[in-house]
């Protein structure tokens, strides 16, 4: 089942096109561990955010991400551009009026 | 540039499957109209909330979309179901580490 994260993550004052720029990296690993989806942006009336929107094939694929070593290693270096502020929710797709 | 919507619905108690049924009601129109994605989800800890991920080509796409008479019927007939509560955040997308 289609696992989605909608999430926001505070930055510190003046770090945010530096997350950016991190979080938009090209990543090859991220689609072959069942990354579907991984849309990051900003907002002009909230400086001192982002956002993230990813689908994953599986909440389990997600889960999974998270213990390999260049996401650790992501994590790790986005660390000092985060003010510790985090929002968002999480979901398990059923369904789009897109498709069948 | 894209644009980007994630956001909870309250649902009236004992209405979220009608709720998510509606909202994956199979619609030609949101893909002509500018709508790249639009997943509706739930989660096993919220009975009282159903999930949306849009992604539009544009907020002015997404603006747009709410003034067509199929898409305010839509929200009428979906206006008994929702409790009133409303959650969330908006975004522009700046990019994805899935793509160059």
């Amino acid at each position: 089942m289609t696992f989605a994260s909608a999430g926001t993550l505070g930055v510190v004052p003046s770090k945010r096109d530096e997350l950016v720029a991190h979080l938009t990296q090209r990543s090859d690993i991220l689609s072959q561990i069942g990354c579907l989806a991984y849309e990051v942006g900003v907002s002009d009336g909230d400086l001192e955010t982002v956002f993230v929107m990813e689908l994953w094939e599986s909440a389990e694929a997600h889960q999974a991400s998270l213990a390999l070593p260049e996401v650790q290693a992501s994590i790790a270096a986005a660390r000092p551009l985060l003010s510790g502020a985090f929002g968002g929710f999480r979901f398990n797709v059923v369904g789009s009026p897109l498709r069948d």
